[in-house]
C-alpha cells in the first residue's frame, strides 16, 4: 500500500487532480489518497467547485507519492514559501514525485527538479519554465519520467502519466485494465504530444 | 449564461463530475457551475476525496443544464426517492439533461428517459439498463444525443460528451479550442466506442 499526498491550493485545476485520482482510485488495494493543503478545510478550484483537504502542512506526514497539480493558482503559489518548503520536505523522502500541468513550475521553483528532465503545460510553457533554469525542460512529451520524477504536460496528460506510474508499480496489464474500466483511451507513449506543435514549441 | 446543476451523492465517481466541469470551466463567460446534493455540505466520492455541495434540494432552484454522474453510489441512489423526485423536477424545465456513466441509471429510474435513446457505462450495462425498460438503450455509443438528452458511456466519455454539448451551444471551433487548452484528444464522433466490444456488448 502506497500513500498519495495530493496538494491543493486556491485555484487548483480540477482535472489535474481528479484525472489521476480516478486512475489511482481504481486500485484502492494499492493506493491510499490523502488531500493536503496549507491549512485543512475547503479549497476552491480554478473552476469554482471546492474540495476538502483533510490534512494541513503542519501534520508533517510524509507520503510515498507526491502529486502536484497546476492551475491558475500556481501563479501566486510560486511565491508561497510555506508551500515550496513543504514540497522540498516531501520530495526528500517520497518514492515518486509527480506533477500535472504547471504543477512542475512549483516543483521547479522549490528547487526539487534541479538537474532533472521535466515537462509542463504547453500553453503556459514560457511562464512555467521561467521558474527555474536548472531544470532540463523538454518541449515535446506527454510526460517525462526521470528516475523517481514524473512530470506531465497540461491537464489531461496527468491521466496518461498516472497510468504509466501505475504500470510501473503494478504492471502494464493492470494499468490497461484500469483504462478499460474508465473507458479511457490511454496514450501510453510518453512521446505522444501533438500539443507541442499546436503551441509552436517544435 | 447558462447554469449547470451538478448533483453529488455519497460515492459519486470523481471523473464523471470533474471531467465535464474541466471542459465547461474553460468557458466561464457562458457556464456557471452549481454543486447540489440532497443536503448541502461535504460529499465523499467513491475514491474517498470529498467535494462540497453549496446547495441542497430544498432550495428548489432550477438549472439550465443538469449533470448527473455515476459511481458506486448509484446502486443505493436508485432507491432514494428524494433524489429521483429532484431529478424529475429538474428535467421538467432544464434546457439540457446530461449524464455520465451510470448517472443514466438514475435518470432512467426517475422515469426521465422514458422513450428516449440513451447509453451508459459498458461494464455496468446490464445493471444500469435493468433500471427501466422504457428507455431505448444503445449498446455502442460514446454518447447519445436525443433531443435535449445527452447521456454518455463510462467515466471518461463524459469529457467527450460535454465538448459535444459545448460545440452545440457555442460552436465547434470553441469546443476544439477547449480541447487544445486542456491538451485533450477529443473523440468528437458520438459513434466512437471500442469499449462496447471489449465488454462483449456488440
Amino acid at each position: 500500500m502506497r500513500s498519495i499526498g495530493v496538494v491543493l491550493f486556491h485555484e487548483f485545476e480540477l482535472l489535474d487532480v481528479f484525472g489521476p485520482l480516478e486512475m489511482y482510485g481504481m486500485a484502492p488495494e494499492n493506493f491510499e489518497i490523502h488531500m493536503v493543503a496549507e491549512n485543512p478545510g475547503e479549497v476552491a478550484s480554478r473552476q469554482g467547485p471546492k474540495s476538502v483537504a483533510e490534512r494541513g502542512f503542519s501534520e508533517h506526514r510524509q507520503f510515498d507519492i507526491l502529486l502536484v497539480p497546476g492551475g491558475r493558482g500556481t501563479r501566486t503559489q510560486v511565491e508561497n514559501s510555506a508551500l515550496l518548503e513543504w514540497l522540498r520536505g516531501q520530495a526528500q523522502t517520497s518514492e515518486y514525485v509527480t506533477s500535472v500541468c504547471t504543477g512542475s513550475a512549483l516543483l521547479a521553483r522549490a528547487g526539487v527538479l534541479d538537474g532533472v528532465r521535466a515537462t509542463t503545460n504547453k500553453r503556459a510553457f514560457a511562464w512555467a519554465t521561467s521558474q527555474s533554469d536548472k531544470v532540463i525542460w523538454e518541449k515535446q512529451a506527454r510526460w517525462v519520467e526521470d528516475g523517481r520524477f514524473f512530470t506531465s504536460s497540461g491537464v489531461s496528460a496527468g491521466m496518461d502519466m498516472s497510468l504509466a506510474l501505475i504500470a510501473k508499480i503494478q504492471g502494464r496489464e493492470s494499468a490497461e485494465e484500469i483504462a478499460v474500466w474508465t473507458e479511457y483511451e490511454w496514450h501510453s507513449e510518453a512521446g505522444w504530444d501533438p500539443f507541442a506543435k499546436i503551441h509552436g514549441l517544435v
